[in-house]
C-alpha cells in the first residue's frame, strides 16, 4: 500500500482533506527552527558512545473548533498528567523530551503545584526576597531545579497546541524531523485527540446564535493519522499510543485493534475510572498490568521503565523495520 | 410574573428542569460554609461607616459534557483575562470580590505571569533561595505582595466551575447568599456561559464510539438564568451582564435586546476581534465606548470606575428597585 501510487484509499484521500482544509499553523517558522536546533544538538551529543534517544510525547486534549472566529469549541478531557509525569521520568531515563502539549495543561516538574492557588505558595520576606511557604519549600525547589537543569542541558523542548489542526501539523513536523534518528526515535502518543471535527470549509464563520431552538450539528470523523505516522513521517520510529475507554468490557479489544490496525508497537490502555492507579500495556502477543502503589507513587515510573526495554528491544533489531513487520 | 403562582412560562420551566436534572455539586457544604464566613465578615466591616460593597464576578467558560463519564465536552472561549482585571481593579475601589471562575483560567494579580513558563520566572540562587529571573522580579513581588493582602483582608474569595452545571449551581448560592446586602452588591457576568448543554438524562453514558461514521447531535438551549438572578435570587442588586459576538452588525441590537429582556442595568457589549483594546457599555438611554489607551493599559481601569459610579446611582436610589423598574 502505498500512498504515492495513484489509488488512494478512503483514509488517505481523508488525511489530504484534513491538512488541505486546516488553517495553516501560525508559528511554523519558529517550531521548525526550534526543531532543527534541537535535534541537531542531540545528534551530536552521546551518552557513552550511544546515540542519545528522542520520544515525543504528546499530552492533553485537542480541541475542535465549532466557528471560525471560534467562540465555542469540543474539547477532550485531559489534565496532561500523564504526558507530564512521562516526560520526567523520559528525561531521568537519559531520553531527550519533545513536549508537545495542550497549551495550559499539565508541565512536567509542575505536577505537585497546583495551577490554581499558584501565588498561594509564595509570599515576601522581611527583606523583601522571595520566600516558598512552608510545607512546599522542598518541592517547589526541586521543581525549579529539575526544570532548569532539563532545559538547561537540552533535554526538553516544549511545543504547544490547541486545536485539532495545530496538534496535527505539529506531529507531523515533529515525525519528519525525527525520521533522521531512525529506530533511536520514540512516540508515545498521550495526547487526548479529537475523534470528530468540522472540516473548515463547513464551519459557521461567526458565532451560531442561539435565539432559534435547539442546535443540530454533525461532525466528520478526523482521520486516523497513526497509520501515516507508522507508514511516511517516522517508518522506523518505536510507536506507543494510547487507548481510554469508560466501559472496561470493550477497552483491551479495541487497545488489541489499535495496535494491529495502524501497527503501533504498544498500546497503552486505560479506563477513564482507574486509569490513575492502572493501566494495560499491550504488545503483539502479551499483556501487562502496571500500578501504582500507593498516592505518592506514579504508575509512570514503572511503564516508562518497561517502555525503554522494549524500545531496546526494538532498537537490537535488524534496521529497516517497517509497518509490515508490525502488523 | 410570580414563578410561585402556579402558571408557568417554558423559561421558568427549563429553569426547573436544568437543576432537577443537573447532578448534585460536588462541595456544595464547603462552599456554602466559605460563603457565610464572607459574607459575615464583610457584613460586619465597614469602610468609613458605609456598609463594603460586594461585588460576585464570574469569569471564564463553561463546559457543557457530552457524556456522563465525560471524555468530550462543548466549551466556550474565554480566557478569563477580563474577569481577572476587573477584580484587582474592584478591590482597588475598596469592593470585596467573590471570584467565581473557571477552573485553571485566568487568576487575579497573575496576569503577568503566563501559564505555560510558570517555571521559567524562576531559579535557585547559590544559597539555595528561590529568586525570580530579571527582568520579572517587580512584577512577580508585586503579584505575590497584592494578592496576599486582598485575601488576608478577606477581600477576596475564589470559587471554582468547571461545568455548566456547576456554575449556575454557584451562583444561584453566591446571589441566594448576597441578597442580603440588597442594593450593595453587585453582579458582573463576564463568563462566557454555555447556549446549549446536553440535559443529563439524554447524556450518553459512556464514551461515544468513532467506528460508525460522522456524528450526529441535539443540544437543547440553557435557560436564561439572568431573569431568574434578577427576580428572584438577588432582586435589589446591581447587574452587568456581558454580551460577545463575532459579527459588529448585530452586537449592539443584541445588548440592547438582553438588557430589556432580562432586566440588567448594564450590558457590557464585546467584539471577539477588538474586545481587548475595546467594550460598549449599555445601559438604558445610553452607550459609552471605552478604550484601551495603550498596550501596557487596561480598559477595565475605567470600566471599573464607570460602573461603580453607576452602582453608587443604583444604591442611591429609593429601595426596592425591582424589574419592572428596570424592564
Amino acid at each position: 500500500m502505498d500512498s504515492k501510487s495513484g489509488t488512494e484509499t478512503p483514509q488517505e484521500s481523508g488525511v489530504e482533506f484534513f491538512f488541505n482544509s486546516a488553517p495553516p499553523l501560525k508559528d511554523r517558522d519558529q517550531i521548525s527552527q526550534k526543531l532543527e536546533v534541537f535535534i541537531t544538538k542531540i545528534s551530536r551529543s552521546s551518552e557513552s558512545g550511544k546515540p542519545i534517544r528522542v520520544v515525543c510525547v504528546t499530552s492533553g486534549g485537542t480541541t475542535v473548533p465549532l466557528e471560525q472566529r471560534c467562540v465555542r469549541y469540543i474539547d477532550n478531557f485531559s489534565s496532561g498528567n500523564r504526558g507530564a509525569a512521562s516526560t520526567e521520568y523520559f528525561v531521568k531515563a537519559g531520553y531527550a523530551v519533545i513536549f508537545v502539549h495542550r497549551w495550559g495543561s499539565c508541565q512536567p516538574y509542575c505536577r505537585y503545584l497546583p495551577q490554581d492557588s499558584f501565588l498561594d505558595f509564595f509570599d515576601i520576606a522581611e527583606n523583601s526576597t522571595i520566600k516558598v511557604c512552608e510545607p512546599h519549600g522542598t518541592v517547589v525547589k526541586g521543581a525549579i531545579r529539575d526544570y532548569r537543569k532539563a532545559v538547561e542541558e537540552g533535554f526538553l523542548l516544549k511545543l504547544s497546541f490547541t486545536t485539532i489542526f495545530e496538534y496535527l501539523q505539529i506531529l507531523q513536523m515533529v515525525a519528519t524531523s525525527m525520521r533522521c534518528l531512525k529506530s533511536h526515535g520514540m512516540f508515545y502518543l498521550a495526547a487526548a485527540v479529537s475523534d470528530f471535527y468540522v472540516p473548515w470549509e463547513n464551519m459557521a464563520k461567526h458565532k451560531i446564535q442561539s435565539a432559534e431552538g435547539p442546535l443540530d450539528m454533525r461532525l466528520t470523523q478526523v482521520p486516523k493519522m497513526l497509520l501515516v505516522l507508522r507508514k511516511d513521517w517516522a517508518p522506523a520510529a518505536f510507536c506507543i499510543s494510547f487507548k481510554l475507554e469508560t466501559d472496561p468490557d470493550i477497552l483491551l479489544q479495541k487497545a488489541d485493534m489499535a495496535m494491529r490496525k495502524y501497527g503501533m508497537h504498544v498500546v497503552v490502555a486505560n479506563e477513564l475510572a482507574t486509569y490513575k492507579r492502572e493501566v494495560s500495556v499491550v504488545t503483539s502477543g502479551e499483556k501487562t498490568r502496571v500500578c501504582s502503589h500507593g498516592q505518592d507513587h506514579d504508575l509512570e515510573e514503572e511503564l516508562i521503565d518497561l517502555l525503554v526495554a522494549r524500545h531496546s528491544e526494538h532498537i537490537k533489531k535488524p534496521s529497516g523495520i517497517d509497518m509490515n513487520e508490525a502488523l
